[in-house]
């Protein structure tokens, strides 16, 4: 396939993926609905398929020696693709903010003004090797009106060609076209950076996958960008804490599932906390296998601790590691957290709630704790439902996205002849 | 001044804004209000320097010889300057998004979830000729909590570093530091530049000007960008359109303020209505004295129409122009506005509700009109106070933003131990 071919592709297949969100866009929940559950029934009836395109996925990934927790992510089970299924239902289950009226009132003149909740149109999903956000991505982007591009991993390619193959086939006895899902089937990067800047056609990209997938997208994206992802994050023990409060959130945060973004990273510590309870802490590191990197303090303090790199702290682990830094005060936590943070999850653990509203108040992140666990940043822990992902920026969403953070608003005027 | 020297102060001055902006965020309502009416006094006392400056350059422009549209843009008086410091006095008026408690819930383990409204941090703003927004943008920022860099055009940079001046002695006697307001003092284009990427330091950048400077700043920042105003605005006079209302709406919408960006730009007429009121509509245009661009069919039927080329069709006339396309339905309507439109502001003048609900629903834009004049997306109109502008774009805020819109949330988690 020449580079031209697929450049006319990309292209066609944005165009098809808008002009099918049009019609889309004015669907009622009961009829998007209706097609969440039909693909529902399709993917249970074509597990098998599903699983036979998998296959050459894994083989090809055997022959490439991929790693093991990158076979896992790339592996599908009879018992992962009923998931996708049920997820569908959960979906549909979830409420339709398209069509909300968020606001309204009437001027003077008596013209009525309304804000409704709208959907943005056309999603761009940019994503690695989990086949299930081929699935998941699209139940979302459905419900809420949206038509979606779908651009996976090259490593995926064949689960996901597969996934999309019964989507597409049972959308056709449904209300939403089956342009509203669109594969793009190519293992080309030229693909991808199409993408990028096919702002006519497509609102929004939203690139799920490991940080350098996501800064490239961010870095060469014309298209707006929902950023999700990294989390760099940090539990902070202050003088004032409750050492057992500390000790059982910290590990918590820290082990209970220590590959995922809401994890902590690096731990923060008061030098007074360290004084009086270094041996409880030391003991709990050690018991739960937890090994150290540590600034010059910690290294001296925590037995078995290595000296930490700039790499330390700017990483995420994303396993039983972890960075330690003593601190004077939490002022100084707040400053390393400035650094080093990458505005996902923070915590402090202290009895005394003017540190705590200090910590709250100056820590820039998407969610700040007192006294619990970062490992509450996530849409079902939260009440949300599915997440399209979890937003490190500013603008539009921050924090677990739920469907809301698939719309846009319009205003919507009505009027009998009204003029300025 | 040499590139390198240049490039040291953007960084140096987005990093002072960015420290400013933790301590600015944290202050109350009433210290930020005292600021803003401390920086009105300022100003109303030090017209005659800001006046003196712009003396500069308008002669600066008279060399140049700019078009008077220009000049006039670029053009203080006493008037205007106080209007500055009035300006300012309302938005001290205004409510205060920061700190704003969106929702908030308990989970069964008895975590408190709040999302509050906090500050952006830096806004970037890149601007061309008029000075005024330098006052302006500065009252919005620190109003909701954010410091910002200022980077005007360089035919304003005198009165512009006057205003700044005066703004930035005032802030010492306020809780606001200076360093809140940073001034690029340059005229290198390259200052510009380096502010587009500065993600580290800057939340976010607001283009106000010309659709070249918006496009600029689209197209090469990673920083995030507020996308602002080209309306290249439509109103759709269907078959079933009561004439009257018809072209009192097109009339106002084209010609009460023919320069701003709610203005109508294209006329787009159905051709049962054109066969009925076509003796009405051209007198209406003759006496406004409109200059007509029309389609083979418009041109045929509406003497001293000159035929209309794609620029017409795409862009701002910003005068007393309209091109003027003629219609079998309101499909074809809603094609050409999906064509060309620039999603500000569309407006259909129908008596059929069924037809009216079609186009508003499938017409992509920040506001959908039915059978009112366009002129009414504005924040002033719609009882916003202030605008920040008009957004043209999708996410975060669409249509005219107020103080909201420089905010975003945070997940405020308060607990008593919570883990997972």
């Amino acid at each position: 396939m020449t580079t031209a071919k697929i450049s006319v592709n990309v292209k066609e297949q944005a165009i098809l993926a808008q002009k099918a969100s049009k019609e889309l866009g004015m669907l009622s929940t009961q009829d998007k609905n209706d097609a969440l559950y039909w693909i529902a029934k399709a993917i249970d009836e074509q597990v098998e398929d599903i699983l036979k395109a998998n296959e050459q996925d894994l083989e090809n990934g055997r022959q490439n020696d991929f790693d093991a927790a990158y076979m896992d992510r790339l592996s599908l089970t009879e018992e992962r693709v009923k998931e996708f299924a049920e997820g569908l239902r959960q979906v549909a289950q979830l409420e339709d903010p398209s069509g909300e009226v968020v606001s309204e009132w009437t001027l003077d003149n008596g013209l009525n003004v309304q804000t409704v909740r709208v959907p943005l149109g056309v999603i761009g999903m940019i994503y690695e090797a989990r086949p299930n956000v081929t699935a998941d991505a699209t139940g979302l982007a459905l419900k809420s009106g949206n038509a979606i591009v779908l651009k996976g991993g090259s490593t995926a390619i064949h689960s996901n060609r597969a996934i999309v193959k019964v989507i597409k086939e049972a959308l056709v006895s449904t209300k939403i076209s089956p342009d509203a899902v669109q594969f793009i089937d190519s293992t080309d990067r030229s693909a991808t950076q199409q993408l990028f800047t096919m702002k006519e056609h497509i609102d929004v990209l939203i690139p799920r996958g490991g940080g350098k997938l996501i800064q490239a997208v961010v870095n060469n994206a014309t298209v707006p960008v929902l950023e999700t992802g990294v989390g760099n994050c940090h539990i902070y023990l202050d003088k004032d804490a409750d050492v057992d409060k500390a000790i059982s959130i910290f590990i918590n945060a820290k082990t209970d599932r220590p590959a995922v973004c809401n994890a902590a990273e690096t731990l923060i510590v008061h030098e007074e906390f360290m004084e009086r309870h270094q041996e409880q802490l030391i003991s709990a590191l050690k018991s739960s296998k937890i090994g150290v990197y540590g600034d010059d303090a910690a290294v001296k303090l925590i037995p078995g601790a290595m000296p930490a790199n700039e790499e330390h702290w700017e990483n995420e682990f994303l396993s039983l590691d972890v960075a330690v830094k003593i601190v004077k005060d939490a002022d100084d936590a707040i400053a390393h957290i400035d650094r080093y943070g990458t505005k996902h999850s923070e915590a402090i653990v202290s009895e005394n709630e003017d540190t705590a509203a200090r910590f709250k108040g100056l820590v820039d992140a998407a969610a700040v704790y007192h006294n619990a666990s970062t490992r509450f940043t996530d849409g079902s822990a939260l009440g949300f439902g599915a997440e399209i992902g979890i937003s490190t920026q500013k603008l539009h969403a921050r924090g677990p996205m739920g469907l809301p953070a698939l719309t846009t608003i319009k205003y919507v005027m009505s009027g009998n002849g009204q003029i300025r």
